[in-house]
This record gives structure tokens, C-alpha cells and sequence, in this order.
């Protein structure tokens, strides 16, 4: 790192989490929590379908109507129901994929989530979904930064080295 | 914003608009439309599936021959078709997007176009894409930019703040 | 191109292949290899269901035990066995656009990637993808880089003008 990079601000990287698939998860944690332990300014804006994993796992169903409750029950809230994006057979390759990463000690994304919690990491649900699903304040994780909008994420993106759509 | 930054050109961002599905549209469009709104000189890169949605509605089909006429028929032209990316259920998973979408005053993606383009977000469509698919610029909807080629799009995101994938 | 531009260094273009799909293998060879011509510093950092297509071709199946086996048996290893996102329809899917692609004189992702290595393309297999799936160095095509980690390619990424999820 150069002098003239030591002086200014630390390099930010911005990921926008819109898929919730769990195969998606394990990239976007594991940038986040690298880049922080090495030093970057980090957010992750949860958007669409990424606002689901930040569900805590208690809560069984999210939703003000119908439509919004089978959507919530197709994409189960919380990271431990996360599907894979392929070969889900019918939860088989979710449970699978889980095996293969515990015994090469890769963390669960909800881990992976919570160091980089610890790390820093600004997480931000996004505003317009959570009223789009109708996911509440209550029910989702501790910790989470203020609910976000677009044109917040689009200025932060602005000021990042990195920016990502995950 | 600093006064060296108010001196320069406005800041930039290019998305490349790679699926065509009806949720990644969103991202698409809203990001667009409000980085627009901001000032930002954005670009949007049409290809592959994201080819189709740019083609009127009233098309029924495109293509050269049985192939790529098949491939339209899979993935039909226009955005009022789009299909989501997972959750399809023969069209209902569409069908209850938007209805939830128009419920929360979020507008349909191809409302969010016109407004895009009226704001002067570049809409690009892929030269390459238009050859493969066979998608003739007559059956494109007006007011988009010359087709373009890879190295057009890399040009611009190399000067682009926000270069995106979705 | 500025003088102060051509004093520098070559511009970076860093892409991170996640998804390993036939459509998805296009925009990162296209990309990759036009930046290379012209006149960028370009690494592809392949990872988890990416890492499949590097896998030579004769490899039937990669795997050091059941569950990785069958992950392996359902993404088929080698360029020539990738499947397309969607519409893959037993395999027709993924003929049917390579057939498009020779009329076209589009290039298959193979030959693209062969060409962007005589460019100069950095190829990075992910260690730690390597290990989950258990793909081994011999298993895979020759003249590829070092296999790396998060922390590299973010670094690589933190310096580079394009940075892409694909």
C-alpha cells in the first residue's frame, strides 16, 4: 500500500445481495468478511430476493397477504432454509452442499454473516422490499443497519473500489 | 460532493443487462433510473436474454429459423412477458409479482424504462446478441442507441464509477 | 487515451466466474478476451460451480466422495458439458445454442478461452473450490495461474477499473 493510500479513507466495497440463494451466499460472505479483515469499508445492501436470509430462523412465514405469503413460503426466511440456485432436489442438494462445506471447515453462511458482523460489515436490508414483502423490522436479525433505499446504495457504490451485484 | 468532482464529467455507471427475467429487471431499472435521477451518466447494455425484453410487445416472435424462433418462443420478446428467475409456477409467479409490485406503488419495469429513458439513460442493445437471435431493429422499441459491440461496452465501463452484471 | 493514462499502467479487468453455465461462460470469454486485445490486464477467477468448466474434457467425473461425486455428475465437468441457465431441456438447450452460435460464427466458450490465454488472460482456479469439490490440479486444463483465495482476488479487484460477478 502506498503512502498517498495510507493517508486517505479505507477502500470500500459494496455488494448487492439480491439472490438469497445459499450458493450465492457463501460468495457474498466470504468477500464481505475477507475484504473487512483486511481492512476494507464494507455494506451489503440485501435486496429482492436477499432480503429473505436475513429472517431470523424463528419466524415461519413473512407477509401481509396471500401473494406475499407464498412467496415467503417458495423462498423460506432465514439463512438455515436458504436453497441452492441449482439442483435443489427438493432440499436434497441444500443439505448436501451443507455436508461438503462443514467437512472442509468452509463456515455456514450464517456464520460467515456474524463474523463479519463482528468485522464491521454494514449490513443494510432494503427499504423497498421489506415493504414490497412485507418483512418486519421485528422479524429479522439483530444488529442490521438503517433499511436503505436505492439512491443510498447507488452513493456508496460510487465511493467503492468494488462493487458487486451478486 | 467535492469541488474537484464538480468540476469534472458527471460520474458514470454501466450495467450489463445479461437475463431478461423479470426480477432482475427491476434491479435493472431502479438502479438506472434513480442513478439518472442523480445526475449519473448511465448506460445500459443489452444482451443475450436481456435482448428480448427491449422487443415490442406486439412481436409475437423473433428469429431466423426454427432454432432461434424456438428460443424466442422459450423466453418470449417484450417486457410485459418476462418470467421470473425461479418461483415461474406457469406464469403465476409473474403474474403475482406484479400484482404485489402495483399494490406497494413500485412501478412495472418497462414504466421504469420510459422513465429511464426520459432521464437519458443510454439504452444499448448488443449487436452480436441481435445477429444470433435474430432480432431485427424494426422489432425493437424506438429510442434506443446504436448497437453496440463488446469492446463499446468495456470502453464505457472502464471510465464508469459503477460497472454491474445482472 | 490521455498521457497521463498511457504512463500508468495497463488498465485491470477482474471477473469473478461463479456460475459455470454455458450462457454465462460467453460473457466472461467475450469480455475477457476483447479486454485483452485490447490492451488490459485481465483475470478470471473461477469459483464454485465455475470452477467445473476448467476440468478437461475427458475427466468423466471429479469428486473424493459420494456427495461431491454427485455434485460433479450434475454439473458434467469440461467446457463442452456446461448447460445453459435455463431451457436446458435434457441437453437440446445447450445444443441447440451452440449450433446458433457456429452459424453465427460466435465462437464456442473453449475456443474463446484458448484465444484469451494467448492474450494473456490470468486463469485463477479458487483454492478453497478446489478442495470442496475436490478437483485436483491434474484434472484441470493446462497453463492456468496459481490457485487462489478470496484475499487475492479481492486485491486484484481493489486495483482494477471493471470488477464483475458473473
Amino acid at each position: 500500500m502506498s503512502e498517498e493510500d495510507q493517508a486517505r479513507d479505507p477502500e470500500m466495497m459494496t455488494i448487492i445481495a439480491f439472490s438469497g440463494d445459499l450458493d450465492k451466499l457463501w460468495p457474498t460472505m466470504i468477500l464481505g468478511s475477507t475484504a473487512a479483515a483486511n481492512g476494507m469499508d464494507v455494506t451489503i445492501f440485501y435486496t429482492f430476493w436477499g432480503l429473505f436470509p436475513l429472517v431470523k430462523d424463528e419466524v415461519r412465514v413473512t407477509g401481509y397477504d396471500a401473494m406475499t405469503k407464498m412467496l415467503a413460503m417458495k423462498n423460506p426466511p432465514g439463512f438455515q432454509k436458504a436453497k441452492l440456485s441449482k439442483m435443489n432436489m427438493g432440499g436434497m442438494g441444500r443439505w448436501m452442499m451443507r455436508k461438503v462445506a462443514a467437512k472442509n471447515n468452509l463456515m455456514p453462511p450464517e456464520e460467515l454473516f456474524e463474523i463479519s458482523q463482528d468485522l464491521g460489515v454494514n449490513m443494510w436490508p432494503c427499504l423497498m422490499t421489506m415493504e414490497l414483502l412485507g418483512i418486519k423490522p421485528e422479524q429479522m436479525r439483530p444488529g442490521l443497519g438503517e433499511p436503505a433505499g436505492a439512491a443510498t446504495a447507488l452513493a456508496r457504490m460510487s465511493k467503492s473500489q468494488i462493487s458487486l451485484f451478486i
